[in-house]
């Protein structure tokens, strides 16, 4: 697959130090030519579940052979793997601790590597930011064309990652709050079908089912099909979050009409 | 006119989602070769005042044939247009909600038309999120030299916007705090011309007129010409709007000396 | 030497606001060709000894002939002056305030010169924001293959800084806090040489040294080599700075072990 010349790179490094400068200074010593999307860079610290969620919903706004990074890392420096995959058209190059699995669960998966070539890092390699001197060489290297078989060796194996879809129950759906947006926009896991004959219902609000913001009144907790196609409680003009003092982790049912 | 290549973003998404990411990645579906600036994206959510105010004294700044799209939209959902504009040498591209009004005054407008043409959105179009469905692949295609008239009809109507620019009566200029940056410098809407034969007052404090921040005494509350030649309200060394506790919207005056 | 056609921007103006994309924007009306880092823009205001550290630190994680811009400038508006470098294989550009002090110490300073040509620059010049006037034209010029001596004469005589590198003593080294960063980690200048033999002091603490950050039992506070060569006084999972009530110019010391 020919690739986009893009990378993209989903974090929780923040955007209040350099890292995120390095992570862009280790993309041009490649080549200044590749393009960089910061598509993320203030997730929660370690929290894989929203890492995987976000670029579950968002890989396909990118062009075919994007290679997108995904570094939420809580294991950098032990011995933990890292991972690249191509997996539909899109490239992905993350650790292996679940941040993957949603989209190989998804596929369809035509090869999944260890990342394992050495004479791919920058070195020294650092022991707490493996960002810089793994992940961004080997994503400007396949940005640039290097074919993923350079990478390492083929597996088979990844760790698995739970709560990132709603358990399906005879009952309803079983989801979970995955981003708390700027606005304060819960923004979870249930797919639209949950808003069909189901009443949403979260820490004891049962939210009225709207089209947009706007038709929710002022200070009335109301949910919506958001802009990752999946549903939002929010609130008209309000800050969700604070005002329900909900956040990532909070647990958002589904209920089926009777 | 020739497009420069490049696009500017004015929003309201602020920079801790993906929301800006997701942008970037609609500009590349359409070419990787366009340049893009995160002119601001912090503004207070809502604050069309602002957002206008910014992009007036801004747009200049840029090379001619610039696309500036601003994307505060409280109405982001419902019928509200969406208005696409050669003002100048630079293009436009805002929700038909007052915040093109001031550059559509000051002109010279070459052309404005209303965004109807749904063969150049994304598909599907949400409800949520018109920055990247409909405003980024527009803006694209004129960067990258498709014609305005492609957009939708000619229009001559659009929302009118008050308060940028001050009110001038025979006892001075009325005008308004329109940004607070991140030292706390109050930025005001009154020209430069407010600081002649005229005393700024503000909140009760008459702050004296400097050249630079050093010449303001430790602590004292002090009035320069800002870098959007407009007059900003400072503290050398502090954070006014801390300090003074005021904030966007705060009148200002300055008053004719007799 | 051979421009990389990249340009670093390393400043205290916070992403809230547009100042940023002006800068820019000022890169582009010179050539959108170039490519820019927003290396860091959330220093500490006014802190020019985080920003003379992290230059330090971070310069050589970029290619051969990339412009450096430091723009921590508490004296803009005043009669300080520009300076323009090349020291090893990069470019710099900075406030003759310090900044530049430990590269050129470091050296192999080729050419240092004062930035005096007005042809250069944005005019009006406005008094509060050379980073925009100033700075980037004349970085975006560099990066494009303009040759240093164009700036101004050559110059012997630049402002000194004392603290970014710690303090040697029989008794071991006597260092500072130079960043804290989005997690919490404390980073010191003290050189990987301090762990060895010396024990680490920190407002009365002696973390112990451990090789990453999972060594470190949970609320545990321990030390270790980041990845700027340096010692981090870090929180395996937690916040150091906030736990410890620490922050930038805390006092760190290396005792040698009798």
């Amino acid at each position: 697959m020919k690739p986009s010349g893009i990378v993209t790179f989903t974090t929780d490094f923040g955007l209040t130090d350099d890292y995120v400068g390095l992570l862009h200074g280790a993309i041009y010593r490649v080549s200044p030519d590749v393009k960089i999307v910061n598509l993320c860079h203030n997730l929660v610290p370690g929290e894989i579940h929203a890492a995987a969620f976000l670029l579950l919903h968002d890989h396909a706004q990118f062009p075919a052979g994007t290679v997108h990074v995904a570094v939420v890392d809580p294991g950098v420096g032990t011995h933990r793997e890292v991972l690249a995959a191509q997996i539909g058209d899109q490239y992905f190059l993350a650790p292996n601790n679940g941040l993957l699995h949603p989209l190989l669960e998804m596929g369809p998966v035509h090869e999944i590597r260890k990342v394992t070539n050495e004479d791919l890092f920058y070195k020294p390699i650092s022991k707490t930011f493996h960002g810089r001197d793994i992940f961004s060489p080997v994503a400007a290297k396949l940005a640039t064309g290097m074919p993923l078989s350079e990478v390492g060796p083929v597996t088979e194996e990844w760790q698995k990652l739970s709560l990132v879809h709603p358990e399906e129950e005879p009952a309803g759906y079983n989801g979970r709050v995955m981003l708390v947006d700027r606005f304060g926009n819960l923004i979870t896991n249930l797919p639209p079908e949950a808003l069909e004959n189901h009443t949403v219902q979260i820490a004891g609000f049962r939210p009225r089912f709207v089209g947009t913001f706007s038709e929710g009144n002022p200070g009335e907790t109301v949910c919506l099909i958001g802009s990752k196609q999946t549903v939002e409680v929010v609130i008209n003009g309000g800050d969700a979050a604070k005002i329900l003092g909900l956040g990532v982790g909070t647990t958002v049912r589904a209920l089926a009409n009777d």
